[in-house]
């Protein structure tokens, strides 16, 4: 492996993502909507969702992204909690019962099942919705035309096209064999599209130039299959304890991963070669991307 | 009844309603995805929830404000597809056996019938996302101020002070004694806030002034609250094949309906009163707004 996993890897990145993680639950739990009256099962659900969980990956690459770009973090915050929040309604709705039936998640009963499953789709619905209007606030950035081109990269990211086209593939192709392109179009659909585009919102909230914005759009790109295929690994060798989740449950549910097709040494080659092609990506911003660098070793190398 | 519902009303307004569902179907049927691949089932699903469907008044209702502030009837047929689009997902969702479980909508067996529970809610996801898309798009407007208003206007309409919180209310006061109040809040988020919304995107797209703005909203509001009671009231009296749905559902549901609270004459009463409300609010537009006030005629003569 030559990505350097101990030589240049600052041994707090998993600190800097901690203390990150924590002003973002800070700013999810100001935007997330709460109250009474016979709708609060509903805000209750999506807090439950999205509050208290997950590594916020994405999230820190708006952030980490926005600021190679000057720009002012609490605004890209605001960005990098829609996101967050979009995450978080493609993670209830993959877990619902018609979809994958999961019901451990970050070490927590699923959203249905703490809940229900009109609940469930519910919170689902009103986080993705919640993203686009974040997004839109004019608290997010001044420009209307950068905060148009953020709900159009969201969009487009989340939809048909993306996302929701990742799962029903996810969904269409269990149990069948697939070749290794298949996997790959669903994963970068399903998980990659929007770790990609985590990272090239903060080139659209710093209004970059073409060729910067490329290259931490590539950048996201390579780390977002990267990313997808430590988690196929992670599922296969990984410590259900640890993980917060079941694991070993692509196999039995037959799902297609990059494991399943190149086998744990070729996925974990591939996770790699992806890696260091998504840190030379970064090669113009010099010093500046060190952290960017330093989440795609994370990446490869976390147990989690 | 003061709303004149044979002297003034065209005898077309029916007629001009279904000319203008044909071009938003023309319009919906390119702006919708289509494709191969293992996701097609996602994307016959969007197109099958989407398509060949139902009065098209949400659509109506913007391109109809926006021609009273002279915008160009391409465009404005964009937001409109855009809103018809949301509406339609919001069909999809509440249909889901965790919900209503409906099986029949607009005569046709519903998504998750004609397909499955997983990609109806997939489809409706998409749909969702779609609808935002076509808002940012530079297509639907120059100015990016308006098109993120639009997106803002949208994404507060349906979220969780919207839409999405009136169908948890709903599901929350089935088969419990509940109040005019609380009856008519839960429908003005769930059905009339789009209806509103419907309204005021052509004023939004219009770029009209705030008097010209929250007159068309306030026709809006009351129009929305108008067509629910009458909606109510057929399903008690309707006729099956004529509405294409199950009637008499909201009764053995347990469904909060004004019907249940005021009684059939009551709510006919309220639903007139509405309607006069609504056109009342056109006043300063004059002959213009003609087409407006007979839509509002139509909703509460309307049999299907």
């Amino acid at each position: 492996m030559n990505v350097p996993a101990t030589a240049e890897t600052p041994v707090d990145i998993a600190g800097v993502l901690d203390a990150h993680a924590e002003r973002i639950e800070a700013l999810l739990d100001r935007l997330l909507p709460d109250g009474e009256g016979p709708e609060r099962p509903l805000l209750e659900a999506m807090r439950y969702a999205c509050l208290d969980g997950g590594k916020r990956l994405r999230p820190y690459l708006v952030t980490a992204t926005a600021a190679l770009f000057g720009v002012d973090g609490e605004r890209a915050a605001r960005a990098a909690a829609a996101v967050e929040m979009l995450h978080c309604y493609s993670l209830i709705h993959d877990d619902l019962p018609a979809m994958d039936d999961d019901e451990l998640r970050r070490g927590r009963p699923t959203c249905h099942i703490a809940f229900d499953e009109a609940t469930a789709i519910l919170a689902g619905d009103a986080l993705l919705t919640l993203a686009f209007e974040v997004l839109a606030d004019p608290a997010t950035h001044d420009d209307a035309d950068v905060r148009i081109e953020l709900v159009r990269g969201l969009s487009g990211t989340a939809g048909a096209h993306g996302m929701v086209a990742g799962q029903m593939i996810d969904l269409a192709v269990e149990h069948r064999a697939v070749d290794a392109a298949t996997v790959e179009r669903l994963q970068a659909l399903k998980t990659g599209a929007l770790i990609a585009f985590s990272a090239e919102a903060g080139a659209i909230l710093g209004e970059a130039g073409p060729d910067a914005h490329e290259a931490v759009l590539a950048y996201g790109r390579d780390l977002g299959r990267s990313f997808q295929i430590v988690d196929d690994l992670l599922d296969e060798e990984g410590d259900e304890e640890a993980m917060g989740k079941a694991v070993g449950k692509d196999a039995t549910a037959g799902k297609a991963t990059l494991v399943g097709v190149l086998g744990r040494d070729g996925a974990r080659a591939r996770a790699e070669e992806l890696a260091e092609r998504a840190i030379a990506s970064l090669d113009r911003f010099g010093a500046a991307a060190e952290t960017l660098r330093d989440v795609a070793r994370f990446v490869v190398t976390r147990r989690t």
